[in-house]
């Protein structure tokens, strides 16, 4: 029962509603909110708040209900309002009247705040870990096929000539930035709230430099007022940040899905991988790929959904806030499968050989010889005109070779540079710091 | 008359629907179009496609032009295409021949590319100098505030004392995380993009390494696939940038508007800063707060709406990057606007003295006085079973006053400790690097 | 085991992930894809592809199948694909081969347009009809309050007259042009695409027309390349309808927790409904109307979501559209329990009585009197002069009366000529029609 | 000088801040706001507030000023605030104090209100005008056009028989919907909120059933209240209805775009209609239907913005609706011109023959073969085994030919029913009843 009822009773109607689909929720914080209260009360004894036997003993318990979270051994009861409860709720079961000592100092908003940034630190990790891991992927790939020359286009037109060197790279680039985007937001996420009670502090001498360094965060979300106002702001920027890694997987399935097309027909994957139909044996559907770019794109529309959310609410916490985990919290799970998803792909794909082989590429080469009449000394317009000339008297046959050398062409990939911006991204992300930290407060 | 065009004639609707605005967002990339060009060619001479003396020629006009640009007396004559043409115009009109050899190993795509990366930093640079100033003096109000007390709310419900000390510190520090966000957009712009031609590289032995540090990059968007790729990418990410202050500035104002609003009335501002009427003497409308919420609502939808646009257009150039300009150019000068006018605003601030002395704040010190017994040692559910008996016998009646101690609380605002956090976000942000590299680009 | 697979094994984790949430989803489609098949294997036996008898026994065991559904007797098997292939299982396990007959003729593409159709058109008709019950209550709680004055607020400043009337009212009348945009989308629903096949139609001489009239359509989608294209956009085009009706309900939710908010003051609502504590005895927190609001904003963000997804999508069917499902499908009960908790609210509102009594509401009948002047002959400007005047002389005091007679004013609500508005927009839906006919179907 | 400005001077900055562009907005409405004074002060004749010689003069300098800013002779003076402004001060210098009396029992709110009904009204009457002109075209092409086969993709994989009859017959149908959903938009639109004063009516006794005569509406916005909150929600539902074309349009492009596409290549169009290169001479770009994509996208975006615009914001006026000009009033021009952009090039569509003789188009046809076997009697998996078996033994070799009867398949394209559903809905719209009212209010 809740405090607040006193002696009357919610309609059930108005507990289903205003519940929805939250508990559920709860299940994405639960072990985030026992290392914030393994935090909270280690402080709570350091300033006198808690016993040294009672933090001893509630540290104990809250270990195993940890490990009981990690082992699927921990279930949200029917009756119980929120994870916050169920955790308080079996401590005091196992240990009487101290299990409500956790709650002390502490308000429901910071809580759940504390929660949402370790578990947003936490998943942000594991992206992390997981656009490493295709980053590698599509750099080998690049150098593998470096030599695999494609049409490149300008306005969909067949332009000049490209490779699947530039393309597998190109991606692998893009998560670099896309990492970049990520550790802001990241950084944003790595401040302790906690401490911050209802959003105006409170009167207890809380010592909030403690528990930020408990919880391996990198610094405080110092003003009470501004630590509830990053209550949906940083749901956004994490939002930003994971819609911006969707933008990159839903355009290279873009490509993926085209180059399967069969008017194109430069890349394949085996029968496992796509659906087709014995009569129509030319088709293999990209099913994968299609839902990669669908997911993609559905967390590219994610910011917008938070924003409009919080938009024009009045500084202060507002119940509004609760419906921003919905969409958000399993839009983590969607994004680790994509990125699995294409690197399952990637690893099978199929390259076609002598893609320009193909007589409609064979204009593919014409900038070429411009240029390099350009660089044997004639000036551009009279190349220019003497290759359009050619071209119009049927005249026109280019040695159908690249040789680019500046950084970053097809002869010039620069993998292991791009490889280097992606470490220096990557040391910008103090992961081990946390894990550490978090490691020994679990076992403190 | 266009190269492609050869012996045919556009018709005119055609020329005016795919010309459109771009001419006019071209005036905002002009001054970056010379310095681009600059750079290009004092490496086409280093590659010796550029005799020494064509460069000293070509960079003493290039500089003329920069001025004329600065000085406000450079015009896109009515038949010339783009901004690129424009300056290649000028320059074959005063130096003959030679001026064409600017666009040699360039294509229109990359030269565009790199317009918009240098203009792009270049006013996020002037965004941060602005956020900075709104920032200094949030926290000046904050500390000289600091002792005025008003009711903090939850659900918009009367719930905990608050201060204008919180209030103006909370949008100071929410700065610093905007900045911080601000900062990973910038480090995807300040690499270079120069040298990937059309999108895929070219013959000639351009030494891109060599004007990434002419115009003060960091680095290269080394794949020219991914250089390419950047466009439209680039402008979101600066949106999420753009967006994510424009939230913090219309949530700052929303507030306002409720606090000036006569059913609170915490605040007030001169006459000249508001509209009113002189029969209705109280009315002061908040028209300039009204305005910084509309256009920071409006600065929320700009990365949606570029996003909307390059979704799911295959990688390659297309012509609709063309449009992305017109919503996100001129959203600059609409975000330093209302940066300025919060500032004006903020400096003109009139605070109500003694808010908490109304009657219906009389609950307000409710928790507060909970929290005090449960420090002198009573235990949580007694204080507040106390406190409730207080309230329901009309005998409560607590001291108006706050002594909260903790870090970023009422009594300890931390505004040292913020400016710290800013002090480090701006430090990451390289200036002075690219103000001397660009200066002396112009002065070599 | 799927048809494609022949003898090859999909993986488990590809399995996995592109059924994702499909199935939980399909459970929407149930109903809807029994009487889809109804009306197809119907027609297909007045072509001739399927005998009478056939007919007969297939129609009776669907019937039995669509009350199981009904029932909660219904089970998608765990190794079923999806509701179509479990319909079709049903059927062969209890009527032999003749079962798989129900596919002939059709695509699964062509059943799930049809499945979906008829499900959007079944929820819109519950939406309306909730919607309408909303509205009668907003009109009876207008005529109830209509001489309830409160503050009339422009620019959140206090302006001028107002009326609980009124306010109520306008929510009635918003309601009107909400249901007027719904019947577009209605409209855009209620055509038939049975029969598209894969979108490109088939050499069966399949009579659509027929299928049309069974399931109460009211036209078809005549090109099958439409019907297909259809797919996505008619969901869009719903979730514009539903954002609509989000965003009154949200307006609503918004004036609510500020009439709520103590500064105001103007309405309450019974304990049971609103969340509190015993030691803030004035806070009522209006949690129901905060996830009203929010439930309301997120529906805004609908529209958006489905288009970011669909757009650039050339013509013909992608998985992609799968997805869509996921937020729309459950965006129906979460606006039908948002306009449910509306309407429990509205009916236990408690408006505070001379709420104008208040002294900083004095100036609120300045344009009254102003205008009354002006009626009784006196020039506006002088009229205006005049009333400043007495303000600054405190010398104003008029008489807290307000005399509208002008139609939609205070004083004349035109309760009915809205009422008759909302007669005529609902008698644009024909839903006995469509009623007709599905039951007609199902009996016959 | 403004009324509330007394004898204080706004600052500069703030004035242009606030001001910002909505003079150059005002530009659409001006003829709107002489045709609402028109109507207005032919009521306040009726109700006695204005004599009947008054009325005449007033009426025939107002036709003048109408006639003026139909002639472009129109200016908005430089220190005049707005267009309401402009035309009073016109009618004052021309016609002395009497020119004053169009304001009265008005305000400036209610003023913009129907101007901007009236803009809107009238924009989306030319909108339908123009998409009945490109859907005229759409259904010729497709009748032109009906034995042009070509591949009908799924997945974007080859997939069945499709026709250039079903592809532009699809658009053609496309855009009933998207005017069934205009039509939804326009009916909210075509509702009159002149007389609603500040948004909280007035003491005259305004005749607000003559002015919607008048000015040709179908019915009034009754309630007052609600009569302002038609602002920004009237917007959003014409952006809705906008978005929905543009989505239409976009889409088209997209196909035309690959279509175009040299791999596919089954349209192409004059030189002067696309861009290109000598060297590249098999290089025409789609710049038209790659900006009409653009734009079509821009559009989807719109009813967004708009909704993050006034999302949360309480009821009442407030200055933030000023700048949803900006994006929505040009929205038109850019539409109508895609609009006829897409016109000109469908006028222009040059259609490759025989497509579907190229090889890698052979299996189309092996879905229209196991029918074909169906309908001869052959169980269905039978024929579809013995086809899988003839194309595995490299025996299939079926007829290219399609027999396609059904309603909307490519031999029977129903394009007169599909025209019959267009006439329908046109029949919806009342616009020989607002032509015909304005005309006569212009000329009584």
């Amino acid at each position: 029962m809740k405090l607040w009822q006193k002696d009357k009773t919610s309609l059930a109607a108005v507990e289903k509603f205003t519940v929805g689909k939250d508990r559920e929720m709860d299940a994405f914080l639960a072990p985030f909110d026992v290392l914030g209260s393994m935090a909270h009360i280690t402080m709570l004894e350091s300033i006198g708040l808690l016993e040294a036997e009672e933090l001893t003993v509630l540290k104990a318990e809250l270990r195993k209900i940890y490990h009981e979270i990690q082992e699927g051994n921990f279930v949200l009861e029917a009756d119980v309002e929120d994870i916050h409860s169920q955790v308080e709720l079996l401590l005091t079961r196992r240990l009487g009247e101290v299990g409500k000592k956790i709650h002390s100092g502490r308000s429901r908003n910071d809580q759940v705040l504390v929660d949402l940034k370790l578990f947003l630190r936490h998943e942000l990790q594991l992206v992390v870990e997981e656009l490493k891991s295709l980053f590698d992927l599509l750099q080998q790939q690049s150098e593998h096929y470096k030599n695999h020359l494609i049409p490149g286009y300008t306005h969909l037109q067949i332009a000049m000539p490209s490779s699947f060197g530039l393309w597998f790279g190109a991606y692998a680039e893009s998560l670099v930035d896309d990492l970049t985007m990520l550790q802001g937001a990241y950084r944003v996420v790595n401040k302790n709230p906690l401490g911050s009670a209802a959003g105006y502090g409170s009167s207890f001498p809380l010592d909030r430099e403690l528990t930020t360094s408990l919880l391996g965060f990198d610094s405080l979300n110092y003003n009470v007022v501004y630590a509830q106002m990053g209550r949906g702001k940083t749901e956004k920027l994490v939002a930003f940040a994971l819609a911006g890694i969707g933008a990159t997987l839903a355009k290279m399935a873009m490509d993926a899905c085209m180059f399967m097309n069969q008017n194109f027909g430069f890349i394949s994957f085996p029968d496992e991988l796509t659906t087709g139909s014995s009569i129509m044996p030319h088709k293999k559907n990209p099913d994968v790929w299609e839902l990669i770019r669908s997911h993609g794109n559905k967390l590219q529309a994610l910011p917008n959904e938070i924003a409009m959310m919080i938009t024009n609410l009045p500084s202060g916490y507002h119940r509004d806030l609760q419906l921003l985990k919905e969409n958000l919290f399993p839009a983590f799970q969607a994004l680790k499968d994509c990125i699995q998803m294409s690197k399952l792909m990637l690893e099978n794909i199929r390259i076609k050989e002598n893609i320009l082989d193909d007589e409609k590429y064979q204009y593919l080469f014409s900038v070429e010889v411009v240029n390099n009449l350009v660089l044997q000394g004639m000036p551009f317009r009279e190349a220019y005109k003497k290759v359009g000339m050619d071209i119009e008297h049927g005249t026109f046959s280019p040695e159908k070779e690249v040789k680019h050398t500046h950084a970053g062409s097809i002869g010039n990939l620069c993998t292991a540079q791009i490889a280097a911006q992606m470490d220096q991204v990557l040391q910008g992300f103090p992961f081990e710091n946390v894990d550490k930290a978090l490691e020994k407060l679990l076992n403190s």
